[in-house]
């Protein structure tokens, strides 16, 4: 059973909103190396496996990282509300589809469950998540280089942080 | 912020593993009309209105959604775990892809966040969600249809009768 | 039978030919609440249906939107004909893949029926309907917003004023 | 401007339901060889030549592939409505899904529109044509085959007849 | 540049076509953990890396997975090839698609790029590989399971041994 | 079986590196009309042909189309690699994903097996040959019109020069 807190894991903040750096950081909303990927993968992993260890600490991880794809969602938000009527300058994305997130990529893919790997094998699923950790990581660097503000900076880097953690677990 | 209780929204027993049956339940799982669907629906909803009490009740949906699809899962597990090593000639799918369930659909199908219908307006939101919620009905009274034992059938009248009731909020 | 008349619906016009609108127009003619979706989502439905008035009306309002399609094609057809060769400057898009309206979305992803909702129940694909149109009405009113010219601006003015009539009906 | 008459562009019989070649027959509704294709393929294509004789013919054989769509769509409803509640056994497809055509293939992958070759140039267009002709006729040729009844053999061996025709246009 | 020796890396031997079993080898044709995956995946990469070394042994995978491929292709084919007519009975996939290996999954799924892992880094890669061997292992490990001849056990057994030695480079 | 040396058919040279034609280079690397698109669909043809002078036609013309994957990869490297960090100006697409090619067109839509035309006949096949050919030419000659170096036209005027040789095959 889920619950669900009003708080975030950890209060994110932006000084300016960005629509265009909003439009990147759909990547770790409904990219494949996103949070969405992370969370299901790890969930749809608990089911697979006896040891009760291993399972909880599974559910654990899948947990966080619902609360982390809830993070970047808000990160959008901000970064797209309260932005002036010509946001169809910046991001026509957002401009047609509405603000705030979508399960889209930062060039408007939509997400899917194939970025998943998983299956048959606790091994394999393990290994599949370390490869996943590494790919969010990756880009979690690459958006810590393109944010615009000390804000979504901290935030990110708050996240890079976590994902490193979980590879050592 | 998320968080998880190892108990299941109300208990779930299947009399007898059936991993066909196993597979068709992949359609409320991974499926179109599923509860991935819904959960990410109303998950990515919530960020889009400004409304407090609209919001909450967003959330709220969401997450005991994520539930339903919990129990869907642990039913898929109990459909196919414990079977014997011929499940191949049941289920091709479980047998090649390893047991429990999967982000597919019934098909194979993977899922899609292009089921999912939200964007930029409230009304048209909750609009998507009636439209929803009639597709999961539709999906779960089939299952009741085709289910072999009492304990699924069970099950998945709960989950149908709580569909019928978030129509209704 | 299906047969076709060389007349639009109604007559459109483009003051000055945008190919960065007509990029933007494609959500309505490849995009997931585009006319193609509601169309092929009528369509498939009157297949389902026994009763001869449901029948007919949901046959009829498919032919109707694919009388938008046209229209909309149409519109990027001008948008996007009849401009120079720099046209890659505005939109790589139509610069790599030809001028004229593809079925893709604004953002360059290709149409998919998973857009679509529908199945086992004509409760459930009248709602489904209501939840479409309610989509196509609210890209139709963020294209109004960012029309560069009158002539495209009256012909969406059309399209949503139908929507809004399919909702009533 | 589209037109609809009732009748279909000739009368199809089913002699005995038989719901799993209903479903072999999804693959030219909804599949990549199929109706669908064609039809958008050709409409799409008619916007992007000038030359007005060929223009017609574009939109000419569009219109008579959605006439096509609408005969596969009748067999596959003949197929599957009338049928025992034990589809299941025979098409868990339709069980699931609801009676009468979706748009899938006949292993259940929701069409797509990179299914469609076009653009750019009428010479690219019309190799286009011949090659996805040459596509729906292989498909035909197999299902003619399958088929279980006479009724459903004749009206396939027409449409069969008819690319063969558009291939000589 | 590429080159082609008529021998396969290793001879196969189907001992008895059964299309059935041709059908679920797709699974390493044009499934998610199958040998386009593999192939594809070390071929982007090796554009990635500065190190000659690295790009070397990349290159030198992928080209030893096309050959793996192949390998598969062809069992597909000898298991569909001289198969009587009725092969729809046992497989409607290769009745309706014609004989011989597709880039489909053992479900009909097309195959599609979103299940490599690459980008950007080349730590992120390696640990790509690894899991993407693990999951290449699990179904070969799968299909060992399920082969009806000795031929095609011999021929999976290879195939396997080979994604062990590349996760020990 | 497949071999690799490291020179390309013809070497290849960038004059000043260019993202964003580098990201329109993706169209035919992970494009429809692509080199992936092209040398998948000959060598998956191969396989359903049982005259061997057609069948080594087929093999050896996908065997040059890889090798004109490798060239479009290079290309895209060259206009990627060695540019300043500031390349989430020019081309987003390449500051999140990693330098260098991706199984992505040119909107980063991911590469999909339904671009490819095959099965069950070699007239089919072979038409549907010279159908992809023809879009590649298209394609070649839009992106030899949006070349901004000598560098990148000659490779594709050379590239383009082979897809009409093997029409007239």
């Amino acid at each position: 059973m889920f619950l669900h807190k009003k708080e975030l894991f950890r209060p994110v903040q932006v000084d300016k909103p960005n629509p265009r750096f909003g439009q990147y950081l759909l990547e770790q909303f409904g990219g494949a190396t996103g949070e969405l990927t992370a969370a299901c993968q790890y969930f749809v992993q608990s089911f697979h496996v006896d040891n009760p260890g291993i399972k909880d600490m599974l559910l654990d991880i899948a947990v966080e990282e619902f609360g982390h794809l809830e993070m970047v969602g808000r990160l959008i938000e901000l970064h797209t509300k309260g932005v002036k009527p010509n946001i169809a300058n910046d991001s026509p994305l957002f401009a047609a589809r509405g603000k705030g997130p979508h399960f889209l990529d930062s060039l408007g893919v939509t997400w899917s469950a194939s970025y998943i790997n998983e299956g048959g094998d606790v091994v394999r699923d393990l290994r599949a998540d370390i490869a996943a950790e590494a790919g969010a990581r990756q880009t979690y660097e690459a958006l810590v280089n393109m944010a615009p503000d000390e804000g979504s900076k901290k935030a990110l880097v708050h996240l890079l942080t976590r994902e490193i953690a979980h590879t050592n677990m």
